[in-house]
């Protein structure tokens, strides 16, 4: 098989510049190791930016969003029993839209077959080669079958635990990390939302999220330790907890349900400054990961293909360089900043146990800060609804 | 003798509280350990709040500030090669003066014979009895004689080694505090300022300030590691390391001097929640320390006797006890804001050595965004000057 474009992996960063190129003529394979099924059933983040948003519109995959998608015009910090609401709408006279990365990453599946965006699921052992050529070429296998798709350019957007990355010479990797001595308990239920609004709450135990997905859908979390395991806790303990953290604090009652997820994960921030090895290219989750706090993954991986999909744009279309020579610079200045801010609301919101009483003190210094300045709300608001690309 | 309120410390916050009261007939005595030639001596900062200068307005003691202070509308920060001017006129509609912390002390001391101020200098071994009881008394040594002074309360205004806060029960009080891993080695000359504004600039061997006391006099630091002696460091050295420290950010090259003063000081933040013990009220550095980055130690000096001289001047002249009981509280909930400032702007401009890859790629993105984000400045700006009281 031959493309111009191969793209590694079929989530939202993937499938994303996918339509971004098809919508220009270019051709493009896309290769998921997973099944569409399961694809689907990955539970993720729900708040998108406008520069998220926008690309969805861009290419007219916006109706099911549009129809659906909750509008948000703020969202609040809570520190023991202070709501701080941050008006972002009066703020920066813009919004976010509650809408699931299940959702984006279903209508961009949906929309795949009328575009002639070829995905082929299940595909087992990608390997990526001859990266430093002007012919890379990726194999991977498939109901037992070696198959082999050459390529002019390589697009890894197959997450943290992909092959892309992987196929970058250990050597030529730079890479920053930090990881957090706590975890998030999740826990997502067909239940209506306890606030119109997110409430991110730093309590006595620790910080709690109350989130939703759509207006008949809500997620939860709470921080527990590390050692922490999903058997500990019983649907009906997490509801308990639920109750006590978000007590005078949501404007109803916590409504429970079944759970439809339910699930602990670690919290990590990581930057690989190596987006670029020859003809393969890293978006997304695949060169770097946000901790949860303020909901950035999505909306990087998004800016990160807004980014890679105009320099091979640029290529193909004006046989211009430069887009693929400035992609990981540009990406990368959007990236730490995103990284600081969700790294900053992390170290805002959480009880951390190595903390000392002065820190601590910081913490709260901080939160009162925030609850009395404008322009510390500002600061806090733009990087919510996203910094401009 | 016999007062109503015994001052201990005859710095800037003794002397301001001292004349507060003064002027509305309350009767004072403010004891100094140290000799008016040695309290002078003392180099200090020298960036004031319109908080501090009004209070030095309301007593009619600004006719040399007026005069010679230098009004300024904007500052530094400078990353490697790149200046970022905060422009706090523009951003806050505010200002800070630049004038010394040691012509402050002389025209508070030069105005206490006039108003009935009276200041016992060289007052040895100060202890302070009965603090829980209705009448508390201070004993010093004078000339080989032990004397004795009587009052209603007692003001702690001598600074974090003074005698206030130790007279406190250790198990009464609750402190909170950080060291930083470094000093500033600061020199003070009479030579023309290099900048018309206050440069902070970190560059790849850490933070460095050029800062000024008037047109004719500077004053400039460079971040040195703790275990550097002033020995190690000639003038001709430091002012070496100064060139290269504000090559291509300083408006004008740098004129070197005699050095009037050169020293290291260590960097510490420091809170003791504990500002009120029965009859004894602490202010100023007694009760807490921070880095000098931001010129915050003066300003809160000034902030705390305001509210002390509030409800000191309530209980004489109403017979209202509210400000007295509500002091501590008052003063910490600014304090904890400036502490906070304080604390991050040190944490945003030094080299930590200490720090991770990814804690200093978290500095320089913060950077990154501070030089772009009006809201950041903004925030920046609105502490610089000084929040409310």
């Amino acid at each position: 098989m031959k493309t111009q474009v191969a793209i590694i992996g079929a989530g939202p960063a993937g499938l994303l510049l996918g339509h971004l190129l098809r919508a220009e003529g270019i051709d493009v394979v896309v290769l998921e190791r997973q099944s569409a099924e399961y694809v689907l059933s990955r539970i993720r983040a729900g708040v998108l930016e406008t520069v998220t948003t926008g690309l969805m519109t861009r290419l007219g995959i916006d109706a099911k969003m549009k129809a659906e998608g909750m509008v948000e015009h703020g969202f609040n910090l809570a520190h023991d029993d202070q709501l701080i609401r941050i008006d972002i709408k009066g703020l920066t006279g813009r919004h976010v839209t509650v809408y699931g990365q299940t959702e984006v990453t279903r209508d961009l599946m949906d929309a795949a077959p009328g575009r002639g965006l070829q995905i082929v699921y299940e595909a087992k052992d990608v390997a990526l080669h001859d990266l430093e050529s002007d012919a890379p070429w990726v194999t991977w296998s498939a109901g037992g079958e070696q198959r082999r798709l050459d390529c002019d350019f390589i697009a890894g957007c197959d997450g943290f635990h992909g092959a892309s990355r992987k196929a970058i010479p250990a050597s030529a990797l730079r890479e920053y990390e930090r990881e957090y001595p706590f975890g998030w308990l999740g826990i997502l239920a067909d239940v209506p939302p306890c606030h119109d609004e997110l409430i991110y709450a730093l309590g006595p135990k620790g910080f709690a999220l109350a989130s939703m997905r759509s207006p008949t859908r809500s997620r939860y979390y709470v921080q527990v330790p590390l050692t922490d395991k999903v058997e500990d806790w019983s649907e009906e303990r997490l509801w308990d907890e639920l109750d006590e953290r978000f007590a005078g604090l949501s404007s109803r009652p916590i409504v429970r349900g079944p759970a439809l997820e339910m699930s602990i994960a670690p919290l990590r921030s990581y930057v690989c400054e190596t987006m670029r090895h020859g003809r393969l290219f890293l978006a997304g989750d695949a060169a770097h990961i946000v901790p949860p706090t303020g909901a950035k993954g999505l909306n990087l991986a998004a800016s990160d293909v807004a980014y890679l999909s105009d320099a091979l744009i640029g290529w193909y279309k004006n046989g211009d360089a430069s887009g693929i020579e400035g992609y990981a610079e540009r990406a990368l200045r959007r990236i730490w900043k995103s990284e600081r801010f969700s790294w900053q609301l992390t170290n805002l919101m959480h009880l951390f146990p190595q903390s000392t009483p002065f820190e601590r003190a910081m913490q709260i210094a901080e939160l009162d800060y925030v609850a009395s300045s404008a322009a510390m709300q500002t600061a806090i608001a733009e990087n919510y609804v996203g910094l401009p690309l």
